[in-house]
């Protein structure tokens, strides 16, 4: 069993650059030639496009109907996010789709596995910037085949803190976030900062650029992958409200250490999300 | 005089490359070796190191006493940060000291070259990204030595917006900075960003990644470089109250275009903040 995980995680490395390679193209061939108002089109078609190759170059090495799929795309079309024993890729095609649009420099392909609902490998090709991070349960986390790991700061007050603003601008989320992100900044902290991609957000904590990185409203396709990567860099995951880590609860905070984790933890103001795999809703 | 400033401005190219590669070097090999509790003797040292560096290359190519010189740490030091007519180098060795020291992967050195009070040119390296953004006034702008130019959108919900939280602590900024972003980002637009340095800020507006960026408190030696960029790259500046630009009064506003930046402008909350080129105040 081992030797096949490591198979499908070296193919996994192999899938997510050749992805990152048609987000790029896209980007560069197609944007330009259009204005970006009307964009909105090439970022569905591009998602769409990049979930279908690395879906389809999946079932092509490994059988039609070997594993499951959980895909950003595939959710949006209708097809369940339920995390089973079985075989699992969650896969999140191009993470940061309002970054791609504008050519802000991180936009991330993400591709997770997970066998008996624990996540066995995560890789996560931040492809702007051409950064393959890759992580193997129990095997460490590496940026570009370099080893990574977690910043070494316990001070809360030398550190750095990413957040994202989100895309749901209602009122009372809008409110508590900003009112949650000032109580952090006047900690005080070192900064605040935000790639606008949870994927990446995750690998810069694993690299040790910044501390911790927490967000309510991701979807686990957002952050399987990451969450493997963080662990192997030495760092931990949470609820918001400090308890256990659930994949499907669309909120997370992962940090270096408990200490961050638990200060930040303090000023965090929740709100209700709908879990990822609650029942569907008709539309 | 023409020959003359071209000379000038590609040595500022050579400059800053030389100098951004002391920089990564000394993020490199020091970093790694240290705590990053410990690390703000660090960037004083990388600080003062590399604007010795930066000035010492331009008096050797250009004489001793041919040109004047403001620069971060020089006017740190003691010395004088007033714009006169004679020539004038307007340096930040290291834009982005926080990040450098996380190495949360924006940092900028940034060389400016005015004469009678009008910039000439303007030289950002992002050296961790190793992305060299440069402009001549009246010859255009390039990031290696591709033209670049501002995004097209017109329209305020179809943008992207950079803003700093700044460094300064003090409750009745930090309200105003976070209730403007809060303003802005419910117009609603795309979302906000921000790297973290205001040279690189400015240089993603310059290449159309986001549509206008904005700060009250940044100096002039954060500035002077991109604004150059900005313009050559089709773009404005103005002050944050709609006024005209003036480099020494630490705020302004980059856009794409005047309908950008005048629906920003609305929703910016003004804070004061001493001149550069205030008297110097007794320490």
């Amino acid at each position: 069993v081992d030797d096949m995980w490591q198979k499908a995680y070296d193919f996994a490395v192999e899938v997510a650059r050749k992805a990152g390679e048609e987000i790029r193209k896209a980007g560069e061939s197609e944007i330009k030639v259009m204005t970006k108002s009307s964009s909105v089109d090439l970022v569905t078609k591009t998602d769409e496009r990049v979930e279908k190759i690395i879906i389809g170059s999946l079932k092509e090495e490994f059988g039609e109907d070997a594993h499951c799929f959980i895909g950003e795309e595939s959710v949006e079309n209708g097809e369940p996010c339920i995390l089973s024993d079985k075989p699992t890729w969650i896969i999140d095609p191009v993470d940061g789709t309002t970054n791609f649009v504008h050519g802000f420099p991180f936009v991330a392909v993400s591709i997770a596995f997970a066998v008996n609902k624990e996540l066995e490998f995560g890789v996560v090709y931040s492809c702007l910037e051409d950064k393959m991070y890759k992580a193997r349960r129990g095997k460490g986390a590496f940026c570009n085949d370099e080893k990574i790991q977690v910043s070494d700061v316990k001070d809360i007050h030398k550190s750095i803190i990413i957040s994202e603003h989100g895309t749901d601008r209602s009122p009372e989320k809008v409110t508590k976030i900003f009112s949650t992100m000032q109580k952090i900044l006047c900690i005080p902290v070192h900064g605040l900062r935000g790639s606008g991609t949870a994927a990446t957000n995750m690998c810069l904590v694993a690299t040790g650029a910044v501390e911790a990185f927490f967000e309510i409203g991701i979807h686990c396709w957002d952050i399987a992958a990451g969450a493997v990567i963080i662990q192997e860099a030495g760092g931990i995951l949470l609820d918001v409200d400090g308890g256990p880590f659930d994949l499907m609860s669309r909120r997370m905070i992962v940090a270096n250490d408990k200490i961050i984790a638990r200060r930040i933890i303090q000023e965090i103001e929740i709100f209700p999300s709908l879990r990822d795999d609650a029942p569907i809703q008709k539309h």
